[in-house]
């Protein structure tokens, strides 16, 4: 039994995170810290947890360091802090946030604004897509996990880049997501419930953070570097990004060539379903799994390949995948404690 | 390992089972039937499997003999024709229909319009509610699965009639449930997207089926006949059922008094919260799992005495309450193969 | 053209006016209030007002005087304190919210937790729901717009209660309302979308402020005292009120005999539809309208009858229901500005 | 009063349109055909519709040709049928299906599937979008209403396009429909509301029937062909389509030179929004109206023109534009019967 800390352990993402680790059989949850409900067992504040009622703390890097694995769902610029000590004890992190996903340091103050105070840690970070980065996890001390809407567009882009059968130039990327999105504990009025309901929306169009992650990505999958263009939106619905992205097709390419291309990338992935040229993605039938479903087309008018992923942003793009990466850092088998069968209807 | 067959595999109950069974530890699902899908992997009807790809075959009574335990999934008036095949067989029944819910087997003649032709099943038929039923459970071969509202009534509703905290004489119930509710096959306008969406309606509001269920367990409980007046309504989600019943309470009791009596009834089960008097159900926090969450107030002023419940329909109020019963007659470890927690949000 | 003034006119109720009296043939809108949107166009707030543009300003008592009929779209405990200046200036009030609904001034304090300042008004409000006051509305001064659930509960009760078909005894009222019903200003966690969607929840379960209102009401339709119990819930969608109401019947009461003294009530009223024993309201029928729709049904096998109504709680449980009494005061033809058709799906 | 006809009353489109011109002053329903509801009055199948009792008959060439304007709310292949009857006897055509929304009768083989047998009626039709065709709908006979993605791409494209400001060779457009789009007839799986409910998918990925509308109006704005990739999703919502275009931008290109093109297109258009740079559209606040919202952005990193709009499918994507063109044609006050407010929320 590994013995693992959830910090942040009330925001959507946390929450999932206690979800799957309080019946991962190799998980022992020794600390949960929330600031805003220390004191109380978290299924108070989570009724859906049932019988999981382990007490929720303030955070206390004492208690941290207790643990083996520390898991950091708190916001951007709070991992950066602690994850040192956690190392220097000799012990493993997980970070949910960004602090760690980009190797350019100089990044996190263009996009997100504040000064990246270990950036040597960067080059020792693995980022946790384990389809491409499963060998450097396996003794990664560091894990960076990715973002959802990264997630949904690297794994059905990268193959097809690295095969050469569509255009590094010019990446047109277009994201649906559910509200959980948005996480839980800023209310804003655009989340109250009858804002959002029976509403389509944009937001941050012409700059989102995980512009430079993608890019990042994608420059290496590609092997030249790969501008992209991102647009997010909000769709009522709770979880669950679809990505719809738009690229030009190298020459000579088809849709049965962009799918062997995925197949093949994609054959031993437990968790990845490559669709067929008569099925498209549903992000429902990703519902709280960690599964990623995606697929291509070639529109031979246009010439333009478009590429199609669904997943569950609080599984495959953050909690499930997370812990799918624990699982290949500490050697064991990576689908323990991981919903493979989505929730449907 | 048991050898398990689903008939009707690919209704929304179906397919809830075979989500709970394809990873149940003790569990082998070796034959699922579906007319409509035969020849196809059910992964390919219901890509949220994943990577469960059993095959969906014509219904066999021969396949049928094959397994240990089958479980139908059956339009009403199914399951009698061939249950008795599978008890002759030594093999045991677990029905999600109504088949072998009611004891008086008049009563199928009046409610559901056919003559039942096995009615000395009915007598060793047990109700598949493990909360009130699990000593019978334990060697049964054959299970009648409740109905789902009445699930989400007789469990908050038993407890306080046995312990005459409610009188008997006129019970009000109003449920409030999800589409999933009204099954898959049935393409109705008023399950149409944009007709739901956005709506609330009743229905069956003078006889709906479940009536004779629900009347028979509560007189059973309060050892005098009770007589229910029951109304559903379809509620704009997925899945969930929530009920709130009335009834007069007896001479003295309180809020306190209820919620102890159901603390005391419920304080070992593993699926039932019952939740104190700072807080209610959401149907939401039971998504997915096999929990029902449910409380009581006394309201002072009216003399009426308010009982709540939540539970997924699917879920405790179908499939994985299938599972605990199928678990407890086989003596497996009642919670194996069901999940505790739900997803959320 | 009547000028008007609307004090709190960027809540949910507010703007609803808004859209309603921008377009009113007769009302010149002259004043619109909003703490916290003064200084910007409304439309810069609202943008779904397409061109109406009007500022707004912050709370004014001179301003208001300025305006022939002020509507109030404020909390609690605010109309009464400006409604007295608006009368002394031979001003017309409807006030939207609860301060002058109750005759009796002492239940001010004991259901809103504040003393009436103002109890002589009491006597001169007229309770603003056209289908019962009308002869009163047209030479009030004074209107006291009903709540969205007494409404929902008094049209389709009283005449069943005042023709003696249900007794009053005991009458149990479970309602089912959107979202919007809740308000915008107050972002709580429980209307945070990704809480709130796919949920059913009760609230206020034992005491609503809204029981002394339905009470008064019923109590003058039939004649004796009647007490209600009353329990709200809430609804994943924006708007609509749907309204469950159990009632013993009369001796001899049958559907046919409810449903006539229901046409027979209403055959004259150009926003209350009475569905006949073939059909159930939606909400969604009613959205964006003046409408209500109910219907009643006999349960014989346990002597209770059943009530049904919907509406739009912002359009005859708010907004238009207020302009309707608006119109019917000034003289002008009740239904002008109003929608009579709903928008649908 | 000008008489009036609907063909196919009772779809999504038919019955908007009834709606809108059952309360417009200069209108008179004289004949609503439906071939699945005859023989009931339209508010038996529809009481949102309240009031309005208008028969529905069967489909009569000869009571179609009684009135002076007739709308065909048909299927495909239907209106150019019945279009020559109504043009012969002198009468005017406002058909909202795709008939006559092609120049080049070829394309109705290719892409409809069906040889139009009236090609000298298209050069007659005037295309029924009134910011760009008024002139021409003043003195139209016959009217091709355009279809809801068209206009949703093409009123915030035309005159970027028009102005130089981006360039035509790629357009990607990516729209998102709420499932009112598919219609009512057709009861299909993917629009019963468990499946629809919190999902999103793409359909018609590489082959949309309104593609060569979208290019044909593109490219006449252009002067020069443009080529569009279109890709549209279901939402999980009733009304609504929101459109996100991505297009090159021409040298010198700025966020204020796109805004000052389309608000100097659209300033004197009464339901054209164009937004600021501090705001984006939102479908839910042009619900049940005529007005489209739109606005655009220039991403400086990637070259990038994104142009944004939202709009009703069923009102400025259907019926009420369609009111909006028949006033034109007819010269009566252009925005006479329409919403210029949206419901909202």
């Amino acid at each position: 039994m590994i013995s693992i800390a959830i910090l942040g352990a009330t925001g959507y993402g946390g929450v999932e995170l206690v979800r799957l680790l309080s019946r991962h059989p190799g998980a022992d949850l020794v600390y949960l810290s929330s600031e805003t409900y220390a004191g109380q067992p978290i299924n108070a504040v989570y009724p859906h947890l049932g019988p999981v009622s382990l007490p929720l703390e303030p955070l206390d890097p004492q208690r941290m360091l207790a643990a083996e694995v520390v898991f950091f769902a708190l916001p951007h610029g709070k991992a950066v802090e602690y994850a040192p000590l956690v190392r220097e004890a000799g012990h493993k992190v997980v970070d949910l946030g960004a602090d760690f996903r980009l190797k350019d340091a100089a990044l996190y103050q263009e996009w997100y604004g504040f000064e990246h105070t270990h950036p040597e840690l960067l080059a020792k970070a693995v980022y946790g897509l384990p389809e491409i980065y499963r060998e450097s996890l396996r003794t990664a001390q560091l894990v960076a996990g990715p973002g959802c809407y990264p997630t949904s567009s690297i794994l059905p882009l990268a193959p097809l880049l690295r095969a050469g059968l569509i255009e590094p130039a010019k990446v047109v990327i277009d994201s649906k997501s559910g509200i959980t999105g948005a996480g839980r504990t800023s209310l804003k009025l655009e989340y109250h419930f009858p804002e959002a309901d029976e509403d389509v929306c944009a937001y941050n169009v012409v700059a989102h953070r995980h512009i430079p992650e993608i890019e990042q990505e994608l420059t290496a999958a590609a092997g030249q570097s790969v501008q992209v263009s991102f647009t997010p939106h909000l769709i009522p619905m709770s979880r669950g990004i679809f990505t719809t992205a738009y690229v030009r097709g190298a020459e000579g390419v088809t849709t049965e060539r962009l799918l062997d291309c995925l197949r093949a990338a994609y054959a031993r992935e437990p968790f990845v379903q490559v669709l067929g040229d008569d099925r498209l993605p549903h992000t429902k039938a990703t519902q709280g799994s960690n599964q990623i479903h995606l697929t291509a087309r070639f529109d031979a008018r246009s010439g333009v390949v478009k590429v199609f992923s669904a997943l569950d942003n609080l599984g495959k793009g953050m909690a499930s995948q997370a812990v799918q990466a624990m699982n290949i850092m500490l050697g064991i088998e990576e689908r323990t404690g991981i919903d493979a069968a989505s929730i449907y209807p």
